[in-house]
């Protein structure tokens, strides 16, 4: 099965950089794919991607190796779940909650409006009981889901007027990726758009949408928004710490010795690392482009932050009503969420706010 | 080579739960050993250390092993970096600023008052350009260092008195860690002490200090100061987002092939994520028990804040003009924080104090 295995992807022809020992003889080699929802030009979602699966060719001796695929190359780009549920590919790496269509548990292992931040997420998914509820979950689909990286706190997007209030947010016509917070938004009377990456500059420019939100000032730099919808708005409220999931399919899963399933994970919390520390170097220095070439910042008011909260919670007991797993699921997620909060409040916020409080005198001390 | 080290440590046994095979021929299995600074009832730095060492075995399929030894077991729990630089043991988990007394570069991969957050200093690690200054650093020591856990910003400590100003900390005898952070105290009129984690308490109950630091609410709960110094502060600023760093013997660490190198690597990044997560979920329920037996938290003033935060830059100021890897160091460091605090200011932080305001919201919203 190996073997053709390999002669099923050879064509495909293998980046020389992943084999770690030039002379491994090819029958011994296991050779995967991994489908991804992400264009190449992300390159710290997609780079995020490779890296893990770098790493697994590295972490095996050259022993087993995963295939790196832009979204639609091999399958569409959120069509992962289904692809790799069916055996079609044996990985991806994707964000979950694109599939809240099929479910709206897909969203606990992503995020879900006002949800965990990083830190909290990774916490919940390994010490809170969410890995766990997760493989209850993903069962349904023949999917293994694992944490794979993180975006870090998303901005709320670019738009063509200032948002003063909520008032301000009736009617706009707002691209905006999730399903929830889609849902959401139209709680709050906006109309949200459905518009893949590529078409949302000329959509912008026409004023056929009046906002659109991406990721963050770096992968939003490259779209160009800024020429177009010069108000920044800050936080993605949501979209707090959205995980990136690596996916597998349960039977490849299974078929794994214990040395490759820990090969598999450790490559996955080694792109954990690598794709949060790269946002967190590239955010900052992008954002001061954006702001050189004209963007302005903005915060969301405070009676849009209030009424968004209030909707989400509603929105979560409504499906929790309809929905036994997300019930089981948000009676884990929801008092995780709430003590954590509490914690960040006494100490991690503290010092933040401080230090953020003091930014021009850390500039001005770098003398040191 | 490998058999003389294997007869070497064979006395002192090898953990059954780290071979993954069962049958593995002895010779062809690697043993090392890490020294750690860590008592074994601080089960998330030993046990992220044990967690390390773990994952090593299973992603080597049981043919690289290493023994993790609490503080003092086989070498003193603060001689970690002699004992790696000089081949006593192959490995070592610490934190570095233990080792500022001989030079106070050891602080840029651990922590330095004012320091980067847990996100900001992996980010600065390996994209920042400080695993390359690291690594020029370490050299003259014999060691390579990697990024092997973070316990986030620490508390501030426990104070039989409260500190409402400035002024009150002239004269205050305080345990605190760490030689920059004692030197901070100082100029601020604090008497540093310097008091082994057993002694604390003792020293707290009869008087002989008036305060005293230990990490944060899930480590300082075992140590049971609350009930001798009721007064709880935060945030711990001379601490956070303190890096706890994997050492390996250099010779050791070039004597590896490429696929071990990736596997101590990858368990070290994997381990960085299970012991930020450990943390994130224990420290929130401690905290609320600590609370609950009487604590009484406490935030530390502006004045005082305002002063460390002085009181750190010219301290690094001062080191900076006779130490000219500090000035090489500190000029990749500073830079990266002031950007990084700015970004945190727009985005992160801003989410993380609105779900801060709204704790008791998000509580009551439970069922959801």
């Amino acid at each position: 099965m190996k073997r053709r295995k390999f002669l099923k992807t050879a064509g495909l022809g293998v980046a020389a950089s992943t084999l770690a020992a030039p002379a491994i003889a090819q029958s011994n080699v296991l050779q995967w794919r991994m489908a991804t929802s992400w264009p190449k030009s992300l390159d710290t979602l997609f780079g995020g991607a490779e890296y893990m699966c770098k790493r697994i060719g590295e972490l095996s001796g050259g022993k087993f190796q995963v295939r790196c695929f832009a979204g639609g190359e091999i399958v569409p780009a959120l069509a992962i779940a289904d692809s790799v549920g069916n055996g079609t590919v044996e990985m991806g790496h994707t964000a979950s909650y694109y599939y809240v269509g099929k479910d709206p548990c897909f969203a606990f292992d992503c995020a879900l409006p006002f949800g965990l931040n990083q830190r909290a997420q990774q916490s919940w998914m390994i010490f809170g009981g969410g890995q766990k509820l997760v493989d209850e979950f993903y069962a349904g689909y023949n999917i293994k889901s694992i944490i794979a990286g993180n975006t870090g706190t998303q901005m709320g997007g670019w738009y063509r007027h200032e948002v003063k209030s909520l008032a301000d947010l009736k009617g706009l016509k707002f691209r905006i990726g999730g399903v929830l917070s889609g849902q959401v938004c139209t709680r709050l009377g906006v109309v949200p758009q459905q518009i893949a990456g590529g078409d949302i500059y000329p959509a912008l420019e026409k004023g056929t949408i009046d906002a659109a939100e991406w990721v963050g000032p770096y992968d939003d730099e490259k779209l160009g928004f800024y020429k177009v919808a010069q108000y920044y708005y800050a936080p993605g409220w949501w979209e707090v710490g959205p995980q990136l999931s690596a996916y597998i399919n349960t039977a490849k899963w299974n078929s794994l010795s214990a040395e490759y399933k820990a090969i598999v994970e450790a490559a996955a919390a080694d792109a954990n690392m690598w794709m949060m520390a790269k946002y967190d170097a590239e955010n900052p220095v992008a954002l001061r482009r954006l702001l050189g070439g004209g963007a302005k910042l903005r915060a969301f008011s405070n009676d849009i932050m209030d009424a968004a909260l209030k909707a989400s919670n509603d929105l979560y007991g409504e499906i929790a009503e309809k929905n036994p797993m997300f019930k089981k699921m948000y009676a884990s997620w929801h008092p995780f969420r709430s003590i954590d909060v509490e914690w960040f409040g006494v100490c991690e916020n503290r010092i933040n706010n401080f230090m953020s409080s003091h930014v021009k005198e850390l500039s001005a001390m770098k003398k040191g």
